[in-house]
């Protein structure tokens, strides 16, 4: 039993619509996705689930209650489970996710943007 | 409560030695670790840990007792918990790990390379 490589170039390129996450891997009960997004998501948080956003490409502002972070490609933030969240991003912007398989995108918040059941690449 | 923005390349500037992961985030029990790897690893597996290497900078070949990954920049390959690997590096390598916060590097192997106490960046 082994194992094959996964170029993540090659899975950006198999998707194109905004704030439908893919899967691309699962290990130890969490999905390591990739999502692209343009323009501001809800506002939500997760009640029993950390969430980290790796930038691959361009930029986000991660928008907390308090302030706003923004997050440049080559840059990490993790979102601690029930912290109030919501990313925003002026261009287009890739990432990685990484989060519990449990995870669904719009954690409480539910509504238009929600997606239940993500393809896998 | 909100979060920071944690920078890859300023982290993997912080140190220069090889076959020893720092810690530089944590959420759901996993950790995610940076490390350098030159040279030849130890054969070795985690007995309850799937393990992920993302290549950020240089390849490595996942050796595996079948046969070899090569796995180069961008890529990232996922070691299912129980299964006997080897990482080799011919060159520099730089690598993002996400695994449990229980696994040590050398798995059930032991010997030199083990670093059981991971500095935190």
């Amino acid at each position: 039993m082994s194992a094959d490589a996964i170029n993540i170039e090659q899975k950006l390129a198999l998707f194109q619509d905004h704030w439908n996450p893919r899967i691309i891997g699962e290990l130890n009960g969490q999905h390591i996705k990739l999502a692209k997004l343009q323009g501001e998501f809800v506002w939500h948080s997760h009640e029993h689930e950390d969430e980290a956003f790796f930038v691959l490409h361009g930029s986000l502002t991660m928008e907390f209650r308090d302030r706003s972070v923004k997050v440049r490609e080559g840059e990490m933030i993790i979102v601690p489970r029930g912290v109030e969240h919501r990313p925003v991003a002026n261009a287009e912007c890739h990432v990685m996710l990484f989060e519990p398989t449990s995870t669904v995108n719009t954690g409480s918040a539910g509504g238009d943007l929600t997606r239940e059941s993500l393809e896998r690449l």
